[in-house]
């Protein structure tokens, strides 16, 4: 199977979207990348044992000098004390502006680990390493790092861009089947806000996909960040239309939020909260019922929740309150005009989506 | 005594820099950049009574909700955990993107507020309002922004511009004379670093500006901050020009960082650090014995220490070597060819540094 290269275009800070088997097992592809010999190869628990050892061989068989940060693995520990571990560990090893970080792992690790080389000494380079499809999807490419709050998601972040990002497709091998289906939201999106013929792609290709077949992960991978980066170009900062990529995302925080981070994963709620948003939308007058039922459909094939848990609407509100996307107090919605059309609406009234959250319809 | 005006010159990050009396009086100079409501006003224990006060009766008066965060003083309070406090206060109060963090101190209170907003839903906008003569014509100008770690000054940080500065000069008919003498030491780098007719300048009026002679100050202000401006305008994220501002700060850093943050100023250890530096550029040939004595003696006119403290040159190096400006494991000194003509030097041995520091002389 071919390894295919994307790349996203930011005037000085382009970067290659490297797709394909096995890239993990080839330093070189980093080499050029890597101004000095100090590395941090931040990963956790899960992933270190089985990709870290051997990356961390390769580097050190290439000349280099890795250390090794490996935090335990979950969202739960996608704090600031977990960025302080990384800001120690880093100093304490001397390292300096010229210093490269590596993420290796999900989205915890490559937001977390993004963020500490935004943070350090005001920002050193990194390089994003996603074992997840979702992480091979979406976190990995755009360059938003953050740590997670309290009070919220990803409230304590920055903007901050890789230098390279390598999706080797042969981790997705020991990916639970719940992470695989979760990551899978993440590429309904793409379909469902801007790519109408990708999405009657997923529509054919879904049991693919669920297969693992080689061929179309790839695919499906490629498209993924070829949407994002699009998305991303046009818009690195999120005054507009990178807002739609949030699509099911104030929902789905919220579902988080409620249920505490961890208990569904990222992408589940994301699922539910793009049928919640279709629903919305549906009932709005501007998503027809043929593309809701669709909507409703691949995300159920895909494996992934299609309603929500029983939150009350007042709990699921008071979180959607807390959403970055708002602005001036008003709750900022993603919805769909149709497949492969979504858009941002501010205009919906609390009293409104009260009410449409109790009947969840 | 008339108001002066500085623009920086940034594209889009562009802003101004207003100095003169009473600025903290007149909230209708920050009204065009609010954008909602919402503000917080982070300050410190002993500036927050001082100026405060009237700061946030005045935006309640124009219609504004100002949130008051007030810190503890000191820059050992500039870490980690005071910056969670800020981000606690800011989600308690359901601040947004759209949201403004007004920084009314000195350094330390803009170089942490400054931070939290750079990192706050990935980046709100920010204003300066520096209490200090050492904040106003340094630190609250170019978009440096930073907490201490244990291991290091500013070592977690990020590139984040104000929307404007306002550089009330009327705050420092209050300020402690250590504190004038402390910011002086950064009046005096720009004339050495870049501009030797300010430096002159300065040899003439120096007993005007301990002497808190207005105009005088109004000058030495615009003047430093116009220098700090076009330095940063060539050179915003520090890849060049910008680390001539670290003229003395290497050593400096490293005697605050040995002593314990707090004993010393941080103007008085770039002082002796200007001096050190000046010695050893005498010493390597670059800079005459009669450039030499002209700044140790305007240092010490200033009231600013000219010997270093009774620390042995390891511990020194042993600090220097954690600098940020350090690349590939090679200490960087900012050192001088002439008055107003400091140059980068990576070349200096450790051992030759080690035999400087034990004679520093």
């Amino acid at each position: 199977m071919s390894t295919r290269t994307l790349e996203v275009r930011l005037a000085e800070r382009s970067y290659p979207v490297v797709i394909g088997p096995d890239l993990l097992q080839q330093p070189g592809l980093l080499l050029p990348y890597l101004k000095q010999r100090r590395v941090a190869v931040v990963s956790n628990e899960t992933v270190f044992p089985l990709f870290g050892r051997k990356l961390v061989d390769g580097l050190r068989q290439a000349g280099l000098e890795p250390t090794e940060i490996v935090l335990p693995d979950g969202e739960e520990h996608k704090t600031l004390s977990s960025l302080e571990r990384v800001y120690d560990a880093l100093l304490r090893h001397a390292f300096d502006r010229k210093s490269v970080v590596l993420a290796l792992g999900g989205g915890v690790i490559g937001d977390l680990a993004g963020f500490a080389a935004a943070t350090f000494q005001r920002g050193i380079p990194f390089i994003q390493l996603p074992t997840t499809l979702l992480s091979q999807v979406d976190s990995s490419v755009g360059g938003k790092t953050a740590v997670n709050h309290p009070l919220g998601k990803n409230m304590i972040g920055a903007f901050h861009q890789p230098r390279i990002v390598l999706a080797d497709t042969s981790t997705l091998a020991t990916l639970p089947d719940r992470e695989l289906r979760a990551g899978l939201a993440e590429v309904i999106k793409y379909g469902l806000i801007r790519d109408p013929a990708f999405f009657d792609w997923l529509e054919l290709n879904l049991p693919a996909l669920l297969a693992r077949d080689d061929a179309a992960l790839t695919h499906a991978i490629f498209e993924s960040c070829r949407n994002k980066a699009e998305v991303v170009e046009a818009d690195e900062h999120e005054q507009g239309e990178r807002a739609l990529l949030n699509l099911g995302h104030t929902f789905g925080h919220a579902i988080e939020g409620v249920l505490g981070f961890g208990t569904w994963l990222h992408g589940e709620a994301v699922g539910a909260g793009m049928v919640l948003a279709a629903r919305l939308s549906h009932r709005l007058g501007t998503l027809s019922a043929a593309e809701l039922a669709r909507t409703e459909t691949i995300i159920g094939a895909a494996g992934l929740p299609v309603e929500m848990p029983d939150i009350a609407a007042e709990r699921m509100l008071a979180f959607m309150e807390h959403d970055k996307k708002n602005q001036d107090g008003a709750i900022r919605l993603i919805l769909m005009r149709g497949i492969g059309k979504a858009y941002v609406d501010a205009s919906v009234s609390r009293a409104a989506l009260t009410d449409f959250l109790r009947r969840r319809n």
